[in-house]
């Protein structure tokens, strides 16, 4: 993620991400409210994740995925690695976490990777300034709300931007002057856009203060969100851990263009942790302190950056969020085209979730600047050669030194005189041209301040013919940068509802690419005559890369299948007395709970069709007989 | 990897690990002598891996994986995770590498994970003590061997245990008393044993000195080797980069417990970074301060450690180092079962290669230890509890106060006593007893030194009968922890040779299961004819999940053969005029060069299955007619 897209919240897609179904397909489906405590109970529950060092008290910022939060994160990385690594030929790496501090000094992350905190004057609590200043303002538009008999928008249904960084503040039923809630509103569309000083000035103008204690809060300071530490044991080696993979792909640049036979266009890969010391991060997933990226980085020539699949998109229309519409407080959205939009500006993609539009995909043009920057600091060519078929054939002016005599006129100081002679752009040259031509001599200025003439027998400027066969770039980069927890985070939300007669029993309707377990086999009891089918079940759907589980838990085949209702797993086989009988075994489907049932042979070809995504539920019903022997009793 | 497993050199398999072959099928294919000068250039130039933040001048113990590599890479973990994970249904977690330090010093990292390091005197080099004592006393060996004329074994052939920590240092032909060479080989075969005043002593004894400047060395000095940070803005809250992610499984105890429906036995598995911060590592990937690491552990119950498919595998045969013959400092090894191997102690897994044996899985039986510490620490329970189906029944010693007297006679010190008196153990409670009947009180010493006189009005110690229903017990833990950079390094070591005709046209033998790309696709030429069947022939290659890439660089069909030869790409598919004109393809052997030529629909249907492991070229060369059409010229 780029550096200036850490908050970025410029746009947002109507379907952002192949990876997630539309909500609306799913969420449509519960008779009941989303209802977050419940959802979250489920997620805690069911271990798909879980604060980290959690008998220790915790630390803010930091999970630990579960079972099936680990399963459901490797199939979206699975999709993600075929969708964009193997399709478009992608060049992956796998690049250090720790990163020497020279390579973060360069790039710009030492100085400038920072957040605004502010602390309590008396207790000494910090907090981060904009997210604080936000809460205030927020609360304080909330309780004039309520002092108007405006009654404030349910939480899950706030289509609110603003919401996703929220720390909660009471609000106190409070009528504001009119300007005042003008002046508010506009804060708010630009909380992003303020420096330090900046959120000084409101935080001073506004009376704002800790809402806990009351206490006055410090001027804002800058705190680097990278963590720090020693490499080796001499103290004099530091080291960062990433704060995006980027810098990783950009200093190996010269190896993946020569591994790509030197041709661009291509693009650099990587999936990887990467860390940032939020201030006082919250919203679970959505913001944490260390995280699962993956980054794509396109280098192209800076005179030719269509891409050869550019057309197969380019019709689709967006839902988007311009940045000047933005900026007026508004949250009006356009329709554009993919091929407009890109065309205008540079888009993030963000999801829908009950926190509000959440960035999960940042695009940044970062131009040549990291090439750049970092090709200057070591000195080390990173570009791009480029065999021209017509050789590129201009006239320039070229210098001509008397080396010799040069040398022991200036002596000690002939490199560095040199070296500003020859740093000399085409327009001065020229300047010093006309000078050797009217006065015979050139005054040459050092850094320094010190003079130094240099007369025309030891110097010449003339104009060149220059014949290039090579033209010599740097290119350009496009990078999308993927925040793969917050995507996670978004399905799960997204496929979650409840049964229609018990709120309680969740359900999550992963679709079966991503589910953690694609199949349960459920034996009626824990007969032992059943175990050979077990067996005989489990290795067949292994053998055919279908992740399936065994429960042969005491508990009833209705608590078991509602248990992995709510883990999403999608089909479930049941073994019972008529298997063992009469060889056949019964399909149910997650989200009808219907039951199909047919011989154990072509239930597990379904079913192994089902979870490759060759078979949709409705053609199962055609192939399969309905069945409805066992009812779902808990 | 378990703390004392760290650097554990115990045993070795004859077949160390079912992701490599063993070296002598492939290393026997070469005419020539292995040359790691040419087999780490290979490396290098097709960007397998390559110095991390190599324009900056690079940084010890780092490395990047660059395409091949990082291919290489996902496909081993790839194997591993269907073999061990799938297979065996464990349950995979993916915790957090910043770790509370809270969690490692409970577990004894903050206090014990470290090395022992000595500083030149005079210009504050640093050195790992036991690597460079084992340097130096080797080199003097060496140059005693060469003083009694007796050469010294070459590198590649040098089965020597001890050579793979080896910091390289000059031998000057020196010969020296027998009973110095005896003592030099007993203190080799222990250096991974001795504590850091012991390596102070060696170093003062032997008058081993800095080999560069002759300089003196520092006494021994402790390291700790885990990267160390500070978590948010606060200062307070310190972190480190953990060292292994065996924790992150353990403070996840009870949620994974409850996750296998409260059922032991069952394991955890984890795969991902850890950090140590090593004194001065050198060898390539062998010793590296960051590396992915993937770790099980598997949770027993103390009285049956037995695992229901051990018999698959208690009859084969390995090849061992057992403890005591190491550390009389032998080196031959023993044959044994691994049913008699796992009876006797636990062992660890190496594989060969020219730095020596190399520990590439260390197996530890960590016992309680690690629940136990974070149970006590935390105060929460990390326990089986297991329902008796007959009670455990027996006599006990039980306390009864009378609460309210005891309260008002003690007052504030009437709950401190009450918890020394609940502390007493059965033996204390038996003392009690006789007490009370006798002198009808018992004196009662609190911490400070305080004591109160308990009367037989306010206490009475009577013998009850329990009935337990349920086992409350902390399972023990075996860990088998893999090193994954090493297999992966020892795996291209083992797959690498050169043909006979041509010493610096490498091949890297690897399977199809983990090559980076299964199968090149090389267009005879750029002539557009070519362009609908490369891309047929790549959508269906992907469609069957077959990893393909195509070559049509302007290099001869030759050089690009030997350039994916390099890569370990096991098949090609040459697209020519043929192709077009006939419909066939010709399909290329790597290791053998030979070409077979068929149908383009059935050559394609050869290749998935050669690369799904369901035929060998043998096979193929049944299905498919031989071909001897074009020849690999250069």
């Amino acid at each position: 993620m780029s550096d200036n897209a850490k908050d970025a919240t410029q746009a947002s897609a109507s379907n952002p991400s192949t990876l997630s179904e539309p909500s609306s397909v799913i969420i449509n489906k519960s008779a009941h409210e989303f209802d977050k405590t419940l959802f979250d109970s489920l997620l805690s529950r069911r271990f798909f994740f879980a604060p980290s060092f959690e008998i220790y008290g915790g630390c803010a910022g930091f999970f630990d995925y579960g079972p099936p939060g680990s399963a459901l994160q490797a199939n979206i990385l699975e999709v993600w690695r075929k969708h964009f690594i193997i399709e478009e030929d992608m060049l992956e790496l796998d690049t250090t976490i720790m990163t020497l501090s020279d390579v973060l000094k360069t790039s710009g992350h030492v100085d400038k990777f920072t957040d605004w905190m502010v602390k309590d004057v008396v207790n000494g609590e910090i907090f981060r300034a904009d997210h604080l200043v936000e809460a205030v303002l927020e609360s304080r538009l909330k309780g004039d709300k309520e002092a108007r008999g405006q009654a404030a928008a349910p939480p899950a249904a706030e289509d609110d931007k603003k919401k996703k960084k929220k720390k909660v503040v009471k609000s106190t039923a409070v009528k504001m002057e009119d300007s005042v809630v003008k002046e508010y509103e506009f804060l708010l569309a630009q909380i992003d856009n303020y420096t330090g000083a900046e959120l000084g000035d409101i935080i001073k103008k506004h009376n704002i203060v800790n809402p806990e204690t009351g206490n006055q809060l410090s001027t804002p300071v800058e705190f680097n969100l990278m963590f720090q530490s020693e490499i080796g044991p001499t103290g004099h080696v530091k080291g960062y851990l990433r704060p995006e993979t980027a810098q990783g792909h950009f200093i190996n640049f010269q190896r993946l263009l020569e591994f790509n036979n030197g041709r661009v266009p291509f693009a650099s890969a990587q999936i990887g942790r990467s860390f940032r010391n939020e201030i006082s991060p919250r919203q679970g997933l959505l913001r944490v302190r260390e995280f699962t990226m993956a980054e794509i980085e396109h280098y192209v020539d800076p005179n030719d950056k269509s891409h050869p699949r550019f057309v197969d998109t380019k019709d689709v229309v967006l839902q988007l969020l311009p940045k000047d519409v933005q900026e007026r407080g508004e949250t009006t959205m356009t329709h554009m085209t993919v091929g407009d939009a890109v065309g205008q500006d540079c888009w993030d993609f963000e999801i829908k979730s009950s926190y509000g539009w959440i960035e999960c995909v940042g695009c940044a043009d970062r131009s040549a600047y990291d090439l750049t920057v970092h090709s200057n600091k070591t000195k080390q060519k990173l570009v791009v050669k480029e065999n021209l078929t017509e050789p590129n054939v201009y006239q320039k002016l070229d210098i001509q030194l008397e080396a010799k005599p040069f040398g022991m006129k200036f002596k000690k100081d002939a490199k560095t005189i040199e070296a500003v002679i020859r740093g000399y752009s085409q327009e001065q040259l020229a300047q010093v041209k006309a000078e050797l031509e009217e006065k015979k001599e050139t005054v040459v200025k050092l850094e320094g301040g010190a003079e130094h003439t240099v007369t025309d027998d030891l110097i010449k400027i003339q104009e060149i013919t220059v014949s290039e066969h090579i033209r010599e770039y740097t290119p350009n980069v496009i990078e999308p940068s993927f925040g793969i927890g917050r995507i996670l985070y978004s399905l799960l939300e997204h496929s979650y509802w409840a049964r229609e007669n018990d709120v309680a029993r969740g359900v999550l309707s992963l679709p079966p690419v991503v589910a953690p377990i694609k199949c349960l086999i459920v034996p009626l009891s824990a007969n032992s005559d059943f175990v050979p089918l077990i067996n005989e079940i489990s290795a067949k759907l292994r053998r055919a890369g279908v992740a399936s589980r065994v429960d042969a838990s005491g508990a009833s085949i209705g608590k078991r299948y509602a248990r992995n209702d709510e883990l999403g797993t999608p089909y479930g086989c049941t073994i019972d007395f008529a298997s063992v009988a009469n060889g056949t075994l019964t399909l149910r489907e997650r989200d009808t709970t219907d039951q199909l049932i047919g011989k154990i042979e072509d239930v597990i070809a379904v079913t192994v069709a089902l979870c490759n995504g060759q078979m949709q539920w409705s053609d199962a019903c055609e192939k399969l007989e309905k069945y409805s022997g066992t009812q779902e009793v808990e």
